[in-house]
């Protein structure tokens, strides 16, 4: 069936139903607003006076309106002036359809732009008077309307409609006029397209991802974050994860490079680039209509209780311990700020336990011995400061669990025979840390890696869990990070390898430096090396430009390129490649060593893996 | 060397300094400010008149440094009533002394928060009036100071001290008053201890990781995205990348779980969690010190813009892709939020290309072929819409422009042999874009992946690159997103599926019902299991729980889990687990189907990173 006779199907069921609604409760109690098609169907805007219409009287006004249709009723136009139109109105007890007139009289169509023209039976169109108006009649029942509508009852399919639901509706949308009853129905060209309808209906509501997400555990919402701010919980994240490497891995594969950029920037960015002209009601986070008093978020210790809180938890399931790196913001002063060294966006390799009084021992000793293991790899001493706090004002939580914590840190840190100090005055504002102080290659000392217990928070948020014996406790949280903040870390750890990053995090490990006047040969070692270093995940450039062998091999020095090769005729003529080691890999004094291809690559590889910082070649 | 004795040495050096410069430049025209003892030294405020002093001076005024020292000079502590001291500041023609005591006089010690308190020679600590002030004088030199000093200069090491540095510094701190000439100095208790500490400052100084991060083109900033918001390019973020892989690692090994929660939230969340009470001045980005008018990240293009000028490009190195997984902010109205649909915080799997006007072709290929062959994957009917804009307002850029951009992406859409429709106003701000619509399993058409293409924003950022022939050039932008937006793409997503994940993205592979009354076997068995998953990726559960066996299979059920494994003793005994796939994972009606774990488990890790929607068990 083509689109306009549906539409007309659709619109003279409004009127049907309207017809059949006046015939069951009375024309003199019912008064009538508007009634237009909407996708899948039709409805109509009705004040019911003291009746009530709920989808239990549908059965008996869908059988009323069959009824109607089986009467084989034409639609008939006529039209009207203006004020004729308006005495009609008046006569027939309709005052919604007396004020669209009159409105329609003084203002001409535009004001009509809170309704479906369709509606409204004026012959003119645009913004010019309205001199008549036009009516249809069907049966003993007659509409301000402009139509289309089917010639007779009889095209209309009987059993292709149905009602659907019943809403609230202010009159022309406004909340200061009163509220209309609005009938939904939905029509079809057919029987078979009505019940494909209603299946893929229960269909959709089975799939609904809210439901799903619930059930399966996917994500979950908090109104304590605020609405439109899902978040994701452990099983959510894998299927988001792996949907992104899905779709960064098709443009990794076409060689494109992954960049990291803050969530914040000066407004004048957004008003070069445009969208803030275009869209400045989207980014005007404070002043939106809903009055929501929103944060950047600081830190993500309460967004990963909410993921908590967002399930029952069983002694059963703990510790549970979620893992995020976050970017969060502080507003540091402009003057303090530097390099990477203090910045105002802060990515934390951010981390949170929720465990039992128990639990905390292992959960510290495994974090400890995470945090010996990595600062032995990167080449940094560690030593240890127990922070606790002081007299001053500044700390939340009880102070009886202040000191349980106090010395169950401290027992911790004898049982491991770590030696500390304590700096009182260091905690955080919610527990006592175990920070972790790494000595770089400059004889600097940094505070890195910070273990911290939390009995505040839990009580806050008002965190439980049941227990063996079905009894609600509270449970510990524990917050860790082993480098604290990225950009701080990388501002170290690029000043403590001046540069000189150890393969596996190189970022170019392998370059090529290819003779200018290359053959084919050339060009053909030089595309195997790129396959093979591909193959095996090893970062490898060619230097192809015209600068001369010399400029090419002080720029990968400059670069700071742990490994190069330069190929010209002899080395695709003996397949051997001399290596080039940056002086602080080599083993021993000497850099006078060739390699075959496959042997160079498979030994970076394993380096890389391996993440050792001495070279292995 | 003891700390204090050392500092006494940098104090006394402060008093020498001064004495130098007033020796060298004439007590009539000099006057004196302040002049603390720092970390690693010592400086002094100092009001040279019309003199200037530049490092160049500084050698002249060490030797009379050092010559005052040969003097051996006595420190000589003597104390005056305020009056008295004011009188004498007076006659020595000392304004700034004048006027620090005039201050102290008044108001007592509290005056002096801006200044270092040893400065004044204050006798009374506290907040209490001041009675009386010290002096110390050394050969002709006196100056109002609280000490300590050394006895005699003979106790200072000449050769342990070096003038450092002069800069320009307001008279206590505050703009309004006149500039002072700051002289630094260095001072330690040996000439080995001043040696080694230059020696690690021009260490420093070649390590600075600003100076690296420049020259190994690890970050970048931008005056426009604003202070303190660094970002991170390319080689930057494999480092970056690198760093948090390897310390996600450690945690989980440990077996924390990802989370991903949203950068905004309502203040109250922090609140509650006590952060906002403890850092109000951190969060209020908007109200800052600064000044800054900052916004959040409504889209990543600007940005990326920022990192492409961040370095002079060439057309050597074009196309420049750039990739983010990113998270951007819509302040969508809150009527309008609804699960994952419409949310606040969306994360756009978002890339740009900046390339020159010949690759656009290559470019828009490359990323059709991955949205065909992305779509395929997930099972999704892709048809294409070109997106044109209209007539209307809220375009930017040279309209020559757009109608180039428009018959180009016809063009490619033509080569490609797609069919197509033209969304006629459906155009990005800056550019046409062809839209992919992709059908769901329910099939509702969405629209997904987009290529769009820009040369309104390379204009806008003054995005140029070198051509062959050394002219400066615009390039052209082309964005691209191949699902969108994470948040609604899964959305789209659990309901195309109904929650039954395709084995790669599935949040748990392989659930192990271990029957309840379990021996010995039955347990060594499942750890095998989870041993073996653990080793080939392979996520798995093991399902101990009290219930029965048949609850715990309708929990396998209900959660949608691909395989599910019961173990019990007839298992344990003859060591073939009996699987029980989902049924739309089925390729025939026979599920009775028994494995040996280690072809099981490898069974479903090729099968997860194959990436087939089809069981191949």
């Amino acid at each position: 069936m083509e689109n306009d006779k549906l539409y007309a199907i659709r619109h003279s069921l409004a009127h049907i139903m309207a017809s059949a609604i006046q015939r069951i409760y009375g024309a003199d109690k019912i008064k009538f607003g508007v009634g237009p098609v909407v996708e899948n169907g039709f409805y109509y805007d009705i004040d019911m006076g003291d009746e009530k219409i709920s989808p239990e009287n549908f059965t008996k006004i869908e059988k009323e309106m069959r009824k109607i249709i089986a009467e084989n009723q034409d639609f008939v136009r006529s039209e009207k002036t203006i004020d004729e139109a308006i005495e009609w109105a008046k006569s027939a007890n309709q005052p919604y359809k007396v004020e669209l007139l009159n409105d329609l009289k003084r203002e001409g169509i535009t004001v009509a732009k809170d309704l479906n023209a369709d509606e409204l039976g004026t012959i003119t169109d645009g913004d010019a008077k309205v001199e008549k108006v036009s009516f249809y009649t069907n049966g003993d029942f007659t509409d301000l309307c402009r139509g289309p509508h089917v010639a007779n009852t009889s095209e209309i399919p009987a059993d292709a409609f149905k009602l659907a639901r019943v809403a609230g509706a202010y009159w022309r949308g406004d909340e200061k006029n009163p509220m209309m009853t609005r009938i939904y129905g939905l029509a079809f060209a057919s029987k078979q397209e009505l019940e494909d309808f209603l299946a893929m209906q229960e269909e959709a509501k089975k799939r609904d991802h809210r439901k799903l997400g619930k059930e399966l555990d996917l994500f979950c919402m908090s109104p304590l974050i605020g609405a439109g701010l899902p978040m994701f919980t452990p099983r959510g994240m894998i299927v988001r994860d792996a949907i992104n490497d899905l779709v960064q891995g098709y443009r990794l594969r076409a060689n494109y490079q992954k960049v990291w950029t803050p969530n914040i920037a000066l407004l004048e960015t957004y008003k070069t680039s445009g969208h803030f002209e275009k869209f400045p009601e989207l980014m005007r986070f404070n002043s939106s209509e809903s009055g929501d008093e929103l944060a950047l978020k600081p830190v993500s210790c309460p967004h990963h209780a909410q993921i908590y809180v967002s399930q029952p938890r069983s002694y059963r399931e703990l510790p549970v311990k979620y893992l995020e790196t976050a970017t969060v913001y502080r507003d540091e002063r402009k003057g303090e700020l530097g390099g990477l060294s203090r910045v105002r966006a802060i990515t934390q390799d951010d981390s949170h336990v929720f465990c039992t009084d128990e639990q905390v021992g292992d959960v510290f000793a495994e974090l400890i011995e995470s945090a010996r293991e990595l600062y032995k790899l990167l080449n940094m001493d560690l030593s240890l400061r127990l922070s606790f706090r002081d007299d001053g004002d500044g700390y939340i939580g009880d102070e009886k669990l202040w000191e349980k914590a106090q010395n169950s840190i401290r027992e911790m840190a004898d049982k491991f025979g770590m030696k500390y100090e304590i700096g009182m005055g260091e905690a955080a504002m919610y527990g006592p840390k175990m920070d972790f102080m790494a000595r770089d290659a400059m004889g600097r000392e940094w505070q890195l890696a910070t273990v911290q217990l939390d009995y505040a928070q839990p009580e806050r948020f008002a965190l439980t869990y049941t227990d063996e014996n079905g009894q609600e406790k509270r449970p510990v949280m524990v917050h860790c990070a082993l480098v604290g903040s990225l950009e701080r870390f990388m501002s170290i750890y690029i000043e403590h390898t001046a540069g000189k990053f150890p393969v596996w995090c190189a970022p170019e490990q392998l370059r090529v430096i290819k003779v200018k006047d290359d053959s084919e040969a050339v060009n053909a070692l030089c595309d195997k090396i790129k396959t093979l270093a591909n193959e095996h995940g090893v970062r490898v450039a060619i230097d192809d430009s015209n600068n001369s062998v010399g400029k090419k091999i002080r720029s990968a020095e400059m670069m700071k390129v742990p490994y190069s090769v330069v190929v010209g005729d002899k080395e695709a003529e003996n397949g051997l490649l001399p290596l080039r080691i940056r002086n602080d890999l080599l083993a021993d004094d000497t850099s006078d060593r060739a390699y075959k291809p496959e042997q160079l690559i498979q030994s970076i590889a394993n380096e890389a893996r391996g993440r050792v910082s001495k070279s292995s070649l």
